[in-house]
């Protein structure tokens, strides 16, 4: 089960942003597993991609069709990557946005598409296209829930977010969502997620805000290391709320900026709440670097190691896996014998070794805890980093080895 | 279990090298857990220790130890890795070596130590001095199977090699062990290893063909990502089969490093055999690279994926995971539309995407064998690397969340 409050709060709708929901049978039958979002014109819209070398036929198709126009919906289908699929792959996403752009009177490059699923089987494109009709005719401000469910695969809970800022005598409002449990290592965007406003925002402000917030939100979690060929995050201002973020207005930029980084680390949490087989989420936080990466990179060290996550699993304070994550991070300058390690307000190592004030039975009533922060000081310098991670179970084997079966 | 063939072949003895092992008791009772390693004058040693910037106490003081003074003895312990312990670690180790030299009447630098076990415990040191009488009166040059059972830890099986090799009309033997199952990931040397040679080898070449051989070896192995803080592969030649081995005759050399390289490889993959909760013996073959180290790179990328490890573990032919794996190595100019993928000799992935000729049925046959082979192909350069791991169970995760309780 996730770890913590995951309850999908009430999702406010944005002006300008209509979802429809539909069960294309993509997979499953009696799903829904069809998404559609449609953007009111003069929507702005800003995105990023998985890194991965072998990203997604829909990934591609997306990159093309953002250079060509301005997204008027974006198509979700969950059941299907459609990644490692190849040319058949493109003309099989290419198929379903045609189909479409004929049904809304539009051109398929006003069109993004996105898949999630299994890898390297070809996309159905005629149960998606077939199933059009129905998404569009479902199509509602209201549906933000409804979306969030459709677009899951080994989620346990939908994840979303939503609030509202005060901004030039007016209100603004942040709703997102996301979807993503396994194949959990940030490298740009995170799987999928959809974040709208209805601030009016023009596009190169747009993806420079979404580039500057990913880093320490979607692109500081993980799950099982392994960098999905389909993460996508897209950004959506319809303007609909009157008020216009610009750089004309930099402190406004920075309210909005603030609300959209929580939104962010908001829905990248969830994400990690319901990692795959998570019995606890854990908090790590490096600071005291010389740099913003060493940091990262130590924190990743830690998060990435089967050691310290079965450790967790475990709820056993051994503590000697977290130094040896530390030391085999590749920060190779690094002073060890200056280092200091809390679990919680537990300090368990000072310079390089056993703090003398810490004991197995306060080691051991941290790890029991649902929720643990580890916190790691290097210090060496003032910058810090934070990520966020679960623990190794059973159930992660479990789901895994059974997934696709 | 361990996978495969892991029977301790006959140990044959090397001239000029004692064992002797005893029950210190320093973690549990009723098991050896103390060996000793006695090395007659005239023998040369090599030795490869862990990169972990927290390197345990006995293998900070093994690297002093070596460069003042030509090593007699190796004093193993199990039970106790002696790492993250700081200053009272090392005093530690060195109240052992002291506690030795005395009783053998030589100087404690003459004294390599080794610790594995759990990080971060205090070394009961007096256990250990207590038990060294025993370790000495039980020397003896047959006790090579006796010793690869004393130094292990999780491991199930001891882990042994030994062969003969014909040199200048006379017989030149190469026996070694090795312990480690879990905490393995290469870099320098993997978890502990000994290797004895009756060959006469100059120092600075010794040391130069075990850095040579233990790259594709010890370091091109992995169980679970993570390096551990006592690594250390110890290589002896005490020249008393009468072959010497130098530079004036370099095809001598060869047959030897060829020789040695085996022996390194074949425990290197005994470690893998007996990897945690293994049930699978999988080697990665990354070819037509254009370096080196780019192919052990990707290999790095499959092998260390927790995805990838579970569908072995499943023998499910999810070879998205592969390519997805192979597309987030960070070899990134590479043209994934060239790539070609297969297991054992069924090809699954052709130009990058499903090869025409694969089915389902084809890869289940695969996959569902003890022994497989991962072989990628990236058509850009003339270099390969070769690595070995095993798959992720459910009992990783147990023997990982019990390990100490």
């Amino acid at each position: 089960m996730p770890v913590g409050n995951v309850t999908l709060p009430e999702m406010l709708s944005i002006a300008g942003i209509r979802l429809g929901v539909a069960q294309a049978g993509v997979r499953y039958a009696n799903r829904t597993d069809l998404c559609l979002i449609e953007l009111a014109p003069g929507t702005t819209t800003a995105a990023v991609f998985t890194r991965n070398l072998f990203c997604a036929a829909p990934v591609t198709l997306a990159k093309q069709h953002l250079v060509q126009a301005n997204p008027q919906y974006l198509l979700i289908n969950t059941g299907n990557a459609n990644a490692g699929t190849g040319a058949l792959g493109l003309l099989a996403a290419g198929e379903c946005c045609e189909s479409l752009a004929k049904l809304a009177q539009i051109k398929a490059c006003e069109i993004l598409p996105f898949s999630t699923g299994v890898i390297g089987e070809p996309l159905p494109a005629d149960r998606i296209c077939n199933a059009l009709p129905q998404a569009l005719a479902d199509l509602s401000e209201q549906h933000w829930a409804a979306a969030a469910q459709a677009i899951l695969t080994t989620d346990i809970v939908p994840k979303g977010y939503s609030c509202e800022i005060a901004l030039q005598g007016k209100t603004v409002r942040i709703t997102g969502m996301a979807k993503g449990s396994g194949m959990i290592h940030p490298n740009m965007a995170t799987m999928l997620a959809y974040v709208g406003t209805d601030a009016a925002i023009a596009s190169p402000l747009l993806q420079q805000l979404l580039q500057e917030v990913v880093e320490d939100s979607f692109n500081a979690i993980t799950v099982d290391g392994d960098t999905s060929t389909n993460d996508s995050l897209v950004l959506m201002a319809t303007g609909q709320s009157g008020v216009t973020i610009s750089m004309e207005c930099p402190a406004d930029v920075q309210i909005f900026k603030a609300a959209l980084a929580q939104a962010c680390i908001s829905l990248a949490q969830l994400i990690v709440r319901d990692g795959e087989g998570a019995t606890k989420f854990v908090t790590i936080l490096v600071e005291s670097g010389k740099t913003k990466a060493e940091c990262k990179q130590i924190g990743l060290a830690i998060a990435l190691s089967p050691l310290v996550k079965t450790a967790l699993f475990a709820s056993d304070p051994n503590w000697g896996r977290i130094l040896a994550a530390v030391g085999r991070a590749g920060v190779n300058d690094l002073d060890v014998n200056a280092l200091t390690i809390y679990l919680d307000d537990v300090c368990i190592v000072e310079q390089g070794a056993r703090a003398s004030s810490y004991s197995e039975a306060l080691g051991k009533a941290v790890m029991a805890k649902e929720e643990i922060l580890i916190r790691v000081l290097l210090h060496r310098g003032a910058m810090s980093q934070t990520l966020w991670t679960c623990d190794f179970s059973y159930d992660y084997v479990r789901i895994n080895a059974d997934y696709r079966s």
